[in-house]
């Protein structure tokens, strides 16, 4: 077992679907964990994830239209409500009652569209990674996006648990002197459910972009912090206070402030979505600040893709092949062995399950 | 066994190759159950077809050019005939006995140039499809297309078997009231050699084009004849007449009719080449009426294309999933089991020539 | 073992890794014998290829940069020198011993870089080909290219080694007569390290380019000579010289001369890199005669591309099946088993290494 392994799924989990948005057209169709689906809101609002494939004839859902009732398929007409049952068979009056699809718990919370990929009995909303700020942003106005990424998603944790490469990568952007990253003080620690490191650069001079967010006069204690979240979420918070505000003890004070959530949600072994949105925390005012923020973090993130993806095609091509551990992955190690733990947990009860 | 299996192909049967046009700049190269042939006239004008791999060096022929005695390949000079046989080889005088090609019957009628795929003892040029409409040209002008598809090949049958979805995948063209399909009435008989279906719309109104066609002034007899031949033809008879005139009992009375030949040829187990041609029997005298029923067909089928290619797809990632049949299946269950029956008499003659 | 067999390559040889000019540009990605390779100039000059692929975390090392110490990995910034050995990991003093790429023995000479892909320990200089005209660049000024081609290597070779086909594929460029080809008076030959022939047209009218290039004023006697070096270089030399100035005996006089290198590096079992260069030993004062002579050359070889990849394309889909063999293979076919001849000898390096 190495840290590029290729691990198994985890099934009972939630994962990000879709932003609210990406249904306002209408039908969305999304490959999930492998498994074709197609989102819709059912006539109540409700957002509802179907398997994209008709009971009928195979023909993928998406190719359909929204009816009263639910989803008609595009080839024969079957319609199935927002829970997978088939409502009406154009030609017969008697609708089998093995007739329908495949659904899955869905929930839409904080601005966010989560997915429940495993066993519908097991799906405990509580589990869900809160992210509360979406739903303030009069407080935390936010950009976000959406990346169809060539890798397996942990690719996409790594990079973001080990930010040692923002000098290599990100040299045209946020990069910055390599020794100031590498040298670092880094606090790793497993959480419940992941691992969670914070940098902090105390004393420093801070950066344009937060001089002109914040109003800094003088030096800052900076902090980075990144929470992964078992099996596919980080949850970042950047900021910094004015030196003497005794950040390390609260940083719930005014200042610079960035959150950034990271959903990295797997399409198959090797391909992923990256949903990400960035909430400022600093200049919520002026609506041409996230504008910029968004101006800012997306080249970035695209400039990770590059790299992520040339590495995917190495794995790819050997993957059983031993690699070199260095200091620097030591939270990236940690959130590995986060999601193996889950796994094997995850395997437990699918044991139990089936006994 | 379910009417979305891929079966094997019937080989001991006549595929449409190409329309004789498609020969008129010289080769053509054709893959047709999965077999690469390059098809072009010899120098008596006989269609013929080989396989396009020279025995030499293994080159495709239909990089080459036609001479005075057949097809020269185009890397070393090779000629093969008609026939496939090698009747130069550059640098040498004596030709060996096996040099050569295999070669495939063709047989041209009702302008449609026919391939045997099996064993060429077993060609029976009686067992084709025949099409004498596209012989009379004055009664019958015609329109045709060829299509390059990413299904099935009896995906495209079912297609022609199944009119309820008219209603859904033509919404923007052809497609009417959903009820009128899935109400209509349904005659289905098995044939000797496939499936026949004849659906009745009795004193209805006729559409526009049939108006403009036939100068109906009131309410008309209309019907749409399908007939499925073993394994990949259907030949469509469409029209309407006053009613009064007894359609039911004869149908060949001046009136509004159109005919339309569906060939669909297997090129993979996934994918096939639909050839279609539909004769204007209605307003003979006027060239526009051939176009505009083009113009009519032609958007119409692409629809069906898009539908049916997603439907190939799902049924790809999982082949052997059951489907859910309905009512509105009947005729194309037919014409699978009458293809199935094809295929047990097939493995018998098979089975016979191998004792 | 049929003369289109797909072999396993050679790996104790010497390959043309790229052209010189090709590094100007700092970091060239190519792929070897299957193996992704990154190549470049370590900072005394000298080329090095290294496995595109680092230690720490298998990032392509192409993604990086040059710098002082080496070429630096674009994701977390770990160094490596020209020999693959780690010198700087960011965040740690201690760099542990095996941290390090393999590396590939390179030699630049003749104005070409060539790589040994076998065991570094059997690398013998004296086995690279020599190509001493690349250096006199005052009498043998001269053109390349390099290309990309989806076949086996070894149907390049096959091309090369069986002239007749400049009848068939090339008459639009040099093809000529077919006549003229095929009855070329042929010696053949197996050397030491592969096969030779030498095609003699003795007392005929010399083409344009060769009187407008050595200013003939009768007929000559012209020959085209082709050196096959097992595993993968061709050497060509053609010409001519004045009737009655012995050329049989002597060839080394002033005339018409043309010394072509065919270099054909396999990338895969099916594409391979072709590597050219033309050089002009007749009008060398001329630098548009050079020019001239790239645009003579480079669409003839882009002809033989074309139906080459056919051949690999139908070879794909049946490999196993026999092909006829006739008179024109000779030359290829001594090439071909000069090439198993090394297969074999290399098959008992390796059982002896492994005893």
């Amino acid at each position: 077992m190495d840290d590029t392994t290729i691990e198994p799924f985890v099934r009972n989990a939630w994962y990000v679907a879709c932003w609210p948005d990406e249904l306002d057209n209408g039908i969305l169709a999304r490959t999930i964990l492998k498994e074709p689906l197609v989102l819709f809101r059912d006539p109540d609002g409700k957002a509802s994830a179907l398997e994209d494939r008709c009971c009928h004839r195979a023909a993928p859902l998406h190719y359909g239209k929204l009816v009263e009732t639910g989803i008609q398929c595009g080839y024969h007409g079957l319609v199935f409500d927002g829970s997978g049952k088939c409502v009406d068979i154009p030609g017969q009056q008697n609708i089998p009652p093995m007739a329908g699809v495949r659904s899955y718990p869905v929930v839409e919370r904080n601005r966010i569209i989560w997915i429940w990929m495993g066993d519908p009995a097991l799906a405990d909303e509580s589990k869900i990674v809160p992210y509360p700020w979406h739903d303030d942003t009069a407080k935390w106005p936010y950009c976000k996006e959406v990346m169809h990424i060539k890798c397996n998603y942990m690719l996409m944790i790594d990079n973001l648990m080990d930010l040692t490469h923002l000098a290599y990568v990100h040299t045209k952007t946020i990069g910055g002197n390599p020794s100031a990253h590498v040298n670092a003080k880094m606090d790793i620690e497993r959480t419940e459910h992941g691992a969670r490191y914070i940098r902090w650069m105390d004393e420093t001079t801070p950066p344009p972009t937060y001089v002109k967010g914040a109003g800094f006069k003088g030096k800052v204690d900076r902090w980075q912090e990144f929470e992964y979240v078992v099996p596919s979420t980080v949850v970042q918070w950047s900021g910094a206070l004015d030196v003497g505000k005794g950040a390390h003890e609260n940083r719930e004070q005014e200042g610079f402030h960035l959150r950034i959530l990271h959903a990295i949600t797997p399409v198959t072994e090797t391909t992923c979505i990256y949903f990400w949105s960035a909430a400022n925390g600093y200049r919520q005012d002026d609506p041409k600040a996230t504008v910029e923020l968004y101006g800012e973090i997306n080249p970035t993130f695209i400039e990770d893709v590059g790299i992520i993806e040339g590495q995917q095609a190495r794995l790819d091509s050997d993957p059983n092949r031993a690699l070199l551990g260095i200091r620097a992955d030591n939270a990236l190690s940690q959130a590995r062995r986060a999601l193996r733990a889950e796994l094997e947990r995850e395997s437990g009860i699918t044991a139990q399950a089936a006994e």
